[in-house]
């Protein structure tokens, strides 16, 4: 298992989730801030130039959401997705999909979009953190008591959203989730990781 | 299985997965232009107020995306998903996935917008649309000879996004591809659905 990836990234939450595996992994470092992503090499991996995207024996995945989707399924002793015909398999699916409402959010906050919900596949940041909300009142985690891959892709979004880009309201139960996840020893090692290799590359430039 | 759907909306291709599927199902119809996706019922369905969302004995699933993904696995003899474990799992999942940077596409080509591809998770217009002719040069289908729900998602976000809103540049491989979906006895089915209940909605008012 190949991850390719780049610290700051979007990439964060493939390491993340492969962290919580604990499964040998090939970490392959795409610098994109020197243009690694636009490289033939790269797009032939993913055509989009973006991290992450993994290589399982040959097998190419790209879309950070499939790749968790992916993963997921591909080591079921880890225990982090629900298997097919377990009644939470649903919910686990649709909090996989529902990063893509969350960066819509983002981007219609941060760009004072004015799309009418019905247009918007996101419906409006104001559902989309309210839906949030009502998810995170429960707790621990989206799915009940059992941590899951949907924690993974969600969790990162809302910890960058409201923490490393200010650009979601951190609400009580946002903040008390964020907290959670940043407690997962899998998230500890994998922004260790993170952190070790932006240094590298600050030193060098 | 319960499918909530409105005519005209993102629910034709739950429609159509579930016409492949050919099991039976009934359908609710949401009236979107009537205000019934924010009534109190159907936000306890999907708190965003969207269609399309199923209920399969209790189990409710949202998200376009994700609906597809998990009708494909629930009825594995309609053979519209690869099983675990398969080589093409992974192509699979991440055409799945792919919808959400073809909405992004959408949107900033709509929107003017003006993302740098670094934060775009889509990375650009441009870069969605090489994509696609790049994976569509081959076919018929998107993993090959063999048509899955990966087809339903792009082929129907082609079809609206070249077609319907016309926003997208109807490449020649895209031209093919959508005239290959809607071929499809299934895709006719759901497309008399949708035309007789938007027909009927327009005879009442």
């Amino acid at each position: 298992m190949k991850l390719f990836w780049a610290p700051n990234s979007r990439a964060m939450r493939a390491l993340w989730m492969l962290e919580e595996i604990g499964q040998p992994y090939e970490r392959i470092l795409i610098d994109i801030r020197n243009g690694a992503q636009d490289r033939p090499d790269y797009r032939a991996i993913n055509p989009l130039g973006k991290v992450p995207a993994i290589d399982d024996d040959g097998v190419i995945v790209a879309e950070s959401g499939a790749v968790i989707a992916y993963l997921g399924d591909r080591y079921p002793a880890a225990n982090l997705a629900p298997k097919i015909g377990d009644r939470t398999r649903g919910p686990y699916l649709k909090w996989l999909f529902f990063t893509a409402c969350i960066e819509g959010a983002i981007l219609e906050k941060f760009k004072k979009l004015d799309v009418p919900k019905s247009t918007a596949g996101w419906g409006s940041y104001a559902l989309v953190v309210e839906a949030l909300d009502q998810a995170l009142q429960k707790g621990p985690w989206l799915l009940g008591d059992h941590f899951t891959g949907a924690d993974v892709v969600i969790g990162s979004d809302l910890w960058f959203g409201c923490d490393l880009f200010k650009i979601i309201e951190k609400r009580p139960s946002f903040a008390a989730y964020i907290e959670r996840c940043l407690a997962r020893p899998a998230l500890q090692r994998a922004m260790a990781i993170d952190k070790a290799a932006s240094e590298a590359a600050a030193s060098k430039s």
